[in-house]
């Protein structure tokens, strides 16, 4: 019992290794350290070196985007400033300069004539088929307005009068080329704990007041001029600013915390966001619709309506951040040391089928054994088949896995 | 010495492969094909099929979402249009469709009573213990103001003054259900610069105008009826007309771009965001207040308070973009061939187990070696054991890692 | 012709594992025991316990936020409550809390003296060189306006008239210390389709009424003071209030979802957002200008300017789900077996170079063949070399290629 139990153990306590057949052959033993050569230089280079697998990398950055814009512009002959084309006005990621207002002044709620086209009429019944149109200016009555004495007129609508007219030709307010806009933006990588700012600490207040974005001479300025902004997207001022459009701020961080933590620095670039409708005949450029509400003394509501073409700004901020890690770094070593071996895979196809003496190569890498063999080993002596090799009758575990088989003779 | 290195460099100029055992064995060997089979099925049809793990993927989508809502509605006996009732007004991916208003005019800074039961007193005791309520209607006072005649009263409030009456009955504006909802989505790959937009470029703009969006019929139209999202949410108009609630509208896109740029379309979806808030007790719905503000001749500010109960519409926009790439291809096929060796660690355990024959296929796969054995040859003939191998000295790699031993006689 | 297609089915159902040598010795069987058993170790509990690499992971988390604050503040005189203070106004997860307001009443287009002393003339030509400027108050009109019988004025702007004068001394609104807000989030994983809410469906109304955030003590309150939440970003009100400035609340969500559902709860993190500017000598704290329009009895436009300093909260909403899925089981079952041969590798470097007998042991492990051993057999006897192993003549696989030699003598 005791006995068994000592077999057992020593049983475990084993080694086991693959026997292999060295050929020393130069063709054979070039091409080999050759392929190990091209894969430790892939390990080496692209995955360690350029993919930097030594680094566990944070995605899940945490930004925060202040704006602030500056510049005077003249629109139907006021003087506008940025309370006044800013929306909204909170300074935030995302904000709308209006370029070209669409006034309609003193609407009050009542009744009057329709101005589209598409709302002609000559009989009351013509304005019937409006009923629930959506593309008016207000409830359709189903009234045919008549101006006296003509046959023709406009369908009634029950709404805000009088209605907008947005034929009217109102020149954009060019002056935003001019503009500037201060972005402050903060981020985050909540991994590593790293906190950033889009300019550095040691700027003075005249050295930001003074500069201007440029790609090359000052890419970390936080002040951009629209006009800068226009140009790097390949746009023209006129039709953004009568049509409305949205450009894309991006601000990208890509940092190695291996490095000295001052090499982490935004890096900016700009799109025209809505360029796939640039060609769509319908609904380009960017317009909405906002009003301003007023009372009279006796406290009726009326309301100021503007259609307002702006160009959106988005400031989108991306990036990751990278830092030496154990655990990805030992990973990639065993994945590299295993891949060394895959080498082999090569090798012993042109070892066993190209070179000259493939067979007696063969021959020395496979050791053949057939059902016949073990049959006719098995009939001719049960007993003594493996006399040669006692210890071979305990189980052995291949790889990982042992069964043990413990009703065998021992 | 020049000898020596030659030996050194014929040594490294070696080739090491395992020496195998080839088992003629039909049992096994279909085992061995069926389960490489599978693993290679495995690779064929999940990994590169399904997976596409030969392209590398971009999910870093970047995108631009514009809307604009149509349509009118009658509230507080007056119409409304997309001016009145969208919050904010600037056509973003996040808008709120006022659906009920609670209006107190007139509202002037000043003092008055509060109107909640709970603000209920008879001596100004009693409102004392409510200072610093945050849930009264303005800063509670301390005073009692009691009708003159009557024993019960309510605190006095500082602030805007008459107080809100939060449980007047308004009826919602249930047109919103007939409101269409036109949006506008461009996005953008930045890794293979790709741009597409929500709806096709041939589209003209008749056709835009004309359809509304239907998950068959029209997958492609940019336009929403209220009503089609409300029912593919499976909510009711009455509850989120008057409570209020916000929709998800998910615009998905999944882009296999090996093949024709025109099959990378969104994809719709809506749900109701707030739904696990549904049945809560407290809180369900969505509210909050706003005001308009005025002045009188005399340069009195004064405002109107509005307690809006909104739909929140939330766009949201994902997606992930792939190509075919030559890295991740040969990353994969590597790891399919070397996977296809894991069918040796099945087949093992069946040989070496059961097997008819099984102690035979171990005596050829197993050689085995005691440190007994090596004792007795090292102590029998120190001089002469390799005699038979001379060339079997010098050391040989295991792997990659080759430890040369060069104090060992040569 | 059907014989030789019945041997290439024969030679094709074939099972090749690699001949090993069992080494039966106690030192490098206990290595090879205990590097195995570390990497299995390693396996169960990083890979499998830690990093949960059974489950996939939906990190794509979809998320609403809707906010609500209450509290009353005293600023400028006047009782100001949520409409006052909020904006934007509609309660979403990004809102800035007005807590000093710089107010410049009454303004009207026109023409005035600039303010700042940037500004200061004696002449015209003094103010000449400012035209285009974007740091003053309006358009600079290039005229200098001195009061009457001195020698230095200030340069003439066009614009919203009295400029504003933003160095006056406003006490900020310190109540904001005792405001709540209340955040309501749900979130959803698309991939298992599961919705959680920030608080408990069992809450009472009541409960949520009484309750406050706090780590410890109620820690699924979803009613935050603010004073709290600056204690926990370590920052002081006063400067805050005075200067602006922004703070982030984060909620993380990480699900186990092959746990039970109540265990999917929120964890909340505080911080202030712009922290990196906190040093800078230029734009700390966070401002914006807004504006509030009237009409004056004739109908001229006037309004009311303000500098608002505000404290804006960033809710940011991050988080994943995990779940049992079998294909990430398999794939990191079949890593870890195949992990556990390389212990091999350290074990042969010790068994070949530093264990008594290691020649022995290579002797046992390695058999060589060199080119001139094959072509003296190949010159000896070509058709006899393979005597012993007639049916070698057979091309074999080695791993997962088979190269097929058709032409070879059968």
């Amino acid at each position: 019992m005791g006995s068994s139990l000592s077999v057992c153990v020593t049983d475990f306590f084993t080694y086991e290794t693959s026997k292999s057949v060295v050929v020393k052959s130069w063709s054979v033993g070039i091409i080999n350290r050759i392929v190990q050569l091209l894969i430790i230089t892939y390990f080496a280079g692209w995955v360690f070196v350029h993919e930097k697998a030594y680094q566990v990398t944070d995605t899940g950055i945490e930004s925060s985007v202040m704006t602030k814009v500056k510049g005077f512009g003249y629109h139907h002959g006021q003087v506008v400033d940025v309370a006044d084309y800013i929306l909204p006005q909170q300074g935030a990621g995302v904000f709308c300069i209006l370029t070209r207002l669409i006034i309609t002044d003193n609407q009050f709620q009542g009744k009057c004539a329709e101005l589209v086209s598409m709302f002609k009429c000559i009989t009351d019944e013509d304005c019937h088929r409006h009923f629930g149109a959506i593309l008016s200016s207000g409830v359709i009555t189903g009234v045919c307005l008549k101006p006296s004495g003509q046959s023709e007129g406009q369908c009634e609508v029950e709404g805000w009068c009088p209605v907008e007219d947005d034929n009217v030709n109102v020149t954009p307010m060019f002056d935003v080329n001019n503009f500037t806009i201060f972005i402050k933006n903060s981020i985050r990588f909540p991994l590593f704990d790293v906190t950033r700012g889009n300019f550095p600490s040691t700027m003075t207040s005249d050295e930001i007041k003074r500069c201007t974005y440029h790609p090359e001479k000052s890419p970390f300025c936080p002040i951009f001029r629209v006009s800068d902004i226009l140009k790097h997207t390949g746009q023209d001022l006129v039709g953004l600013a009568t049509e409305g459009g949205e450009v894309g701020i991006n601000i990208e961080w890509k940092c190695n915390l291996d490095l000295d933590i001052e090499y982490c620095v935004p890096k900016y670039s700009f799109t025209r966001l809505d360029a796939p409708f640039a060609k769509n005949a319908v609904s380009k450029g960017f317009n909405f619709r906002f009003a301003k509400y007023f009372k009279t003394e006796n406290g009726t509501d009326f309301r100021t309506l503007y259609k307002a073409f702006a160009i959106r700004f988005d400031i989108m901020v991306t990036g990751n951040a990278g830092k030496f890690n154990t655990i990805p770094t030992l990973i990639n070593l065993v994945a590299a040391f295993t891949s060394v071996g895959l080498g082999t895979v090569l090798c012993d196809i042109i070892l066993l089928n190209f070179l000259k003496g493939a067979e007696q190569y063969k021959a020395k890498k496979f050791e053949e054994v057939s059902e016949a063999q073990i049959e006719a080993s098995l009939a001719q002596s049960p007993g003594s088949q493996l006399s040669l090799k006692p210890g071979m009758k305990n189980s052995y575990d291949s790889g990982a896995i042992s069964l043990a088989t413990p009703d065998q003779p021992l």
